[in-house]
């Protein structure tokens, strides 16, 4: 604990995904006082026909 | 917010998941008073073996 | 299935919650075509204080 | 009710699916006093690149 | 991992709870060849008013 | 988008929160290139009889 679950549209890069996990982890630890190894982070990579905002499809904004 | 997840079983066409996303929006904007930009919804798609009722995986209910 | 999980700020009526149950679930059947006993709603209400948006707690946006 | 999300490691088995689920709502039942046509369970297959511990992706503890 | 979270109805007593988590944990790691210190489960006690099936709370389903 | 949601155990204060918010919400805008509008977090304050590791509650480990 902390357990982290990340929702963010398909695409970054390995890379991306990386420095995510390293920033978030360490922002974390600062803020809450725990350890790394505490802390859990599971990113959901989505389709853009499967996120909305004001009842639109993303991938209908990208059109 | 509101911020809403939605799982169901995979297999809905494009224009299935507009409609749900309109709808829904419009439902939760006219019961809970909130404009249609502060609505978002992610919508998962499920695999037939990821999903379970009764302990049986839906798979196994189709054959 | 379809399970659904809204979060929202807390502080809505039972009425504004029976009406956001009752229209989210005839929106869900009438698009992606389940009866209503397959659907399933779960709703979270969140303080002001475990909610942000920029970086900013909602409950110090009121302030 | 209860509902269950069970998040893991992409790569198992259907075969191993099936005893999770059967095992899971069994013990489900026998604590909580519920029948098993009331437990639904929904699994997440996670990739290696979507999954951190300590900072460090799954993906990167292989290499 | 695996990482688990229980949704139910508010009311079970903390030794239904200790079973729950005991018994699932136990048939996590049978089936899915985890050791028990990689089984973490959240569980979320939900109000009758926050969960609904067929479109109707289960706080109205008990008057 | 994106869309966090970060469980951990009840009792930070709210200073701890506003840290917690402002550090994670900054982390993710550097790594995935978004703007700080489009960052939600939601955080879920767990009591300790709702978390396990190992099949032990959380509220045992204490006495």
């Amino acid at each position: 604990m902390p357990l982290i679950n990340i929702q963010m549209i398909k695409g970054r890069t390995l890379e991306q995904k990386r420095k995510l996990i390293e920033t978030v982890t360490k922002a974390v630890c600062d803020s809450v006082n725990v350890s790394p190894e505490k802390v859990r982070i599971v990113i959901t990579d989505l389709e853009l026909e499967n996120y909305s905002i004001s009842g639109k499809l993303a991938i209908d904004k990208d059109n």
